[in-house]
Order: structure tokens, then C-alpha cells, then sequence
């Protein structure tokens, strides 16, 4: 029922992934009339799918607490990650409110052992492929500790997502230089680097590095990730909007851009943010993915493909061992680095 | 002597913006033969430049503190700051190192009263024009009080290089509604708020509003600032490879962007950050600019030019009236919002 459209995006969206992935079953929730103008008679999603009706939907504009008082138990936004709790769903996929969200998911699923705060991972296109990005938003200022974890989170990610054994990782920080940048990210990079851990930690990266996708993961904290992010979007937008008034300036101009056109259709693909449509919920009993509440429904399929390939990979069990492992590592030798951070 | 290229690049620069403001004065400062080397003797620069020589040059990689035991009273940075507060030049322009930079500009030249941090603001192209984003390195993790004052030295330099009376002003964070973000952004946005300010206060933007020129003036911590432009920067960058890559990528493609030539000049003209070159320290007795240490000679004129027309619009003296009406507005009302923060 979330995001700007509700089950006129969902639905759609619901369809579209099935095609790509036959073996999808969905639980729909949410007001069942709504839900069953846009879920045709004998189609093959209505074959796959259960509807579950309830009245109650968490608004866009709640406030997390707000949203837990009067949606716990009850609303279409904690059915369905208690879906996931149970067993019955193995991914829940919201357009919602993204703090309501997130409440929930921690109020519901709980998070894993040894994580104190779960993250919200993006995928971030880049020349050469995609990185991970984490946090985009869960948590403004961050500790030493909760970036170490991201990087673990981040590498389990990235090892079910892009199939590389010992991904490559990256703290975002405003200065190659040791000597800049705030103590609590100086104590993570110092942890990450002394531990001997399943990652290739490359140290520093600047907000420049992340388009030419340097390293498999970024780690940086929840405020600096979700401005990184959102002012890429905006800028990626700008230079869109400056080349379609280029190329309307002349008449030689348009005639190119015609020529040109198959090159056009390549680029647009090529930024088509709604392919990178999904916050992923890291760190809990069980995964939940954030659609962007504006996402149409080829952005929303988008979310549910990456659940698909999120789920299939195991990876909340694979989180748990990874985050062990780091935890293990890392009470060996840099619990110095992160208790000097927390002085 | 600073940068990645010195006086190979300075000297074209300084003879460069020449032509555009034929009644500037240059004192260069550096290691002479190197500078002679790159000035034609019966050149309009010589004309209007003295050279005063030193050996002692600061290095890209030394740190502030190194840069300011080794470099104080003798290095060129030095100097040419030095030259600042003699009052023998209006304007310090350096490609050097950043923190040696802002640590001799503090040392020397001293903090306007009652400004506590100095800040750097950049100007950012946007859909509109341009806008003033400050901070954008020198404070990692800014207070309330920071964030107020550089909402007031922003607006002073808006009103200098954008004739606006009163500059519109928003706070970066993470989301529009009052829920989120830090506490320190909470009640600086309380005090801007609740003051009667010679400013347009609007609000809270986030990271996809900097492209669109929604504010004359962004203010934000130097860290998210400094992230947000080098993201930025490296989008353009991505995107321009993306766009030839298309452009090459069939024949009828070619012919297409042969044809299109004249906007495609059109929108890297749009698209090149040289122009946006020169980060301004704002807060001190005296302008100094940092230009990049990569810029090449027209974007290191850029930088040369930013600093004419501050230099020109009596700015220092704007802003310490400016920063003094803000204070005295604050200290009436929102006293107590800057206050509930520091606790």
C-alpha cells in the first residue's frame, strides 16, 4: 500500500519480476479490493499470489513511533515483514515510509547477534560495474563499531551479489591522507586494517572515487551516505536535463540527435536509476528491501529481482557467519583501535 | 609553487584573467627562476608584477602543523597570505595544499570576531545558475553555532557575486521532514527559523536538491560538503564517459555526433567544473581562494577571477557586518535552541 502509487505500481511490478523469475510466490497485503482492480482474473500472477486483506496502512508521512503504535500487528507494512519472520516470505519488498520501515523490521525480525544497528545498503552504478554502498540513511553518525560491521554486511553482500570471494573495500572519507577526516572513521580504517579479515580493504576513498567503482564495497555513515547518494541522482538528472537542451538548440543538432538515436537509447539505459531501485535492510533476521516510494513499477520489479537474488544466495545466514567471523578477527587485535575511538 | 603543475600553470592563469581585468596587480612569490621561466619580459604581466623570491615552498603532502613549523614567515604560501593582512594585496590565490593553507590563513590573518571556525564555500553550477555550498572541507562535523555563521558568511557572498538582497538559504540534511538528520542541523535550522534574519530561510534540501539551484546558499558540515561536491564532480565525469562511449559506438552514431558538434560543445562548456574552480575561505581578516591542485591554467583564472570580484565587493567587510547583524538577531531569540543543542 506504500510509496506515491500503491498496488497500482506494486502489482505491475509484481508481474513483471515473475516473468523473470518463474518460482516467485507473492503474499500481497493490503485493502483487497485495491489490490484485486490491478491482479487480473486467471493471470499468472493471480497463480502465484495469496492476497491477505487488511485495512490499515502505515502513512508516507509518520513518524517511526507513530507508525509502530498504530500499525504493529495489524498494518500491510508489519504483515509483511512478519511474513518473513514466520517463514512464509523469504523477502519483504515496501514502497512505505522508510523509517516506519525500518522500525518494524528491527521491532520485528530483531537484529543479528553482535549488530547493534542494522544498515540500508544501495547498489551504486559504476563505469566498470556496480559497488555496494552502506549506509545510505539507517544511521546518522555512525561509531567506529558500525562501520566495521557495515564492511562485513557489505562484503557478505557483495560476495552473494557479485560473486567475488574476497570483495574489495573502502571507507568514505574526505581525504586520502591519514591525517584527515573524523576519529571514528580513522579507528574503523585502523581496525580493517590490522584484523585479518575475508576482505581486501583498500583503505580511504573520496566521494570522486565512487562513480569509477574502485572497490566492491563503501562504507561510509548513514548521513554522508545518503547525501553521496541522492546528489549523484541530482546531478545525474541536471546533466540529463542540459543534454536534452543541447540537443534541441539547432536544427543540425536535432538532426544528429536522430542519427544518434541507438546511442541515446544505450545511454539512457545505461542511467536508468530504476535498475538500482532497492534499499537493502542489512543486519536483521531476515531481509526487507525499501523500493523508492516514487519507483514505477519497472523500478519496483527491479526491488523484487534484488530480493529474489538476495534470498537465493542465502544471505542472511551468510551476514551471520561473515559478521562471526569479523567480530572474531577483530577481538584478536584492533579492539585497542576501536576502544581509543570511543575514548 | 603549489599544485600539481606550480608555476607552469599560476603564471598562464594570472596572465589570462589579465585580459579580463586589466587593472589587477600581481606580486608572485615563489622560487624566481622558475617563475621568470614562464613570464615574457615585455609581456602586459610583467608589467604589472613584482616577484618576490623564496625557496621555501610547502608541499602537497606535509601536514597543517608540519607545513606551519617549517613554512611560517618564509614559505611562498606564507607570503603571499602575509601580503593578505600588510594589506599589499586584496586577494591570496594558491593551488597548494589545503590544510597548510587554511592553518597559515588562521595563523596569520585571524578569525573575524566572533566567528569560531573559518569555512570553505565552493560555487555549484545548477539548473538556475549557481549557488554557494559551504562548508565543503574546512570543519568535519560542524556544531549549530558553525552552521548558523556559515549560513550568514554564505549569504554574504551571495549577495556580493549574485546581487540578491536577501539570498535564500537551506540546510542539507537527509530529509525534509523535522524527524531527521543530526541534532546540531535540528537547531540550526531552530535559530534560522525563529531569528529575523537578512536571509530567505527555506528549510531543509537534501542531495538531489543542490543541482536543482532551489537556495542561493547551502550550508552543511565540511565533510557531507565535501562529499557531496567530489560525488557530484565524479558523476559529471562518469556520465561524460558513458555519453562517448555511445557516441562511438556505431557508425551511424558518429555521423550523428559530427553533426550534433555545436551542442555537444555546448554542453561541456555547461559541464566544465574549470570555471566552478576555487574553493573561498570565509570567516578570516582577508580572502584567500584554493584553487585545485589539478586545474589547469584557465581553471586556476577562474579561481583568480572568483577572487577579483570579492576582493571588489568589499566582502571581508560585508561579512563582519553581516556575521554581526547575525549574532545580534540570534542572541534575542533563539538563544535557547542553540544552547538545548550543545547540551
Amino acid at each position: 500500500m506504500g510509496g506515491d502509487f500503491g498496488p497500482s505500481v506494486v502489482i505491475p511490478a509484481a508481474a513483471l519480476s515473475l516473468i523473470r523469475h518463474p518460482d516467485t510466490h507473492y503474499i500481497i497485503f493490503g485493502q483487497e479490493s485495491e489490490i484485486r482492480a490491478h491482479v487480473s482474473e486467471d493471470s499468472p500472477l493471480a497463480e502465484v499470489s495469496k492476497i491477505v486483506h487488511t485495512d490499515i496502512a502505515v502513512s508516507m508521512d509518520e513518524k517511526p513511533s507513530q507508525a509502530l503504535r498504530h500499525g504493529r500487528w495489524k498494518s500491510s507494512m508489519w504483515l509483511a515483514i512478519e511474513a518473513v519472520k514466520k517463514g512464509e516470505a523469504q523477502v519483504a519488498v515496501s514502497a512505505g515510509n522508510t523509517g516506519a520501515l525500518m522500525a518494524m523490521a528491527k521491532f520485528c525480525l530483531r537484529t543479528l547477534p553482535g549488530i547493534d544497528r542494522p544498515a540500508i545498503a544501495a547498489l551504486w552504478p559504476t563505469l566498470t560495474s556496480e559497488s555496494v554502498v552502506l549506509d545510505v540513511g539507517a544511521n546518522v553518525g555512525a561509531d567506529a563499531r558500525s562501520l566495521v560491521d557495515c564492511a562485513g554486511m557489505g562484503a557478505a553482500l557483495a560476495r552473494a551479489l557479485f560473486s567475488v570471494e574476497k570483495p574489495s573495500v573502502g571507507l568514505l572519507n574526505i581525504g586520502a591522507e591519514e591525517v584527515k577526516g573524523l576519529d571514528e572513521i580513522k579507528a574503523a580504517s585502523a581496525a580493517l586494517k590490522n584484523a585479518s579479515l575475508p576482505i581486501d580493504y583498500r583503505g580511504f576513498i573520496e566521494g570522486d572515487d565512487l562513480g569509477k567503482g574502485v572497490v566492491d564495497v563503501v562504507v561510509t555513515d548513514g548521513f554522508s551516505g545518503n547525501i553521496a547518494l541522492k546528489t549523484a541522482e541530482g546531478t545525474a538528472k541536471q546533466i540529463g536535463t542540459y543534454l536534452r537542451a543541447a540537443m534541441n538548440r539547432s536544427l543540425l543538432a536535432r538532426i544528429g540527435a536522430v542519427l544518434a538515436q541507438g546511442a541515446f537509447q544505450a545511454l539512457r539505459a545505461k542511467m536508468d536509476t530504476r535498475k538500482m531501485n532497492g534499499g537493502m535492510f542489512l543486519g536483521l533476521n531476515g531481509l526487507v528491501i525499501k523500493s523508492h516510494g516514487g519507483a514505477d513499477s519497472v523500478g519496483f520489479a527491479s526491488a523484487i529481482d534484488l530480493g529474489y537474488d538476495m534470498a537465493a544466495s542465502g544471505l542472511v545466514e551468510n551476514i551471520r557467519r561473515d559478521v562471526e567471523r569479523f567480530h572474531d578477527a577483530l577481538q584478536t587485535k584492533p579492539a585497542r583501535a576501536l576502544k581509543a575511538a570511543a575514548q
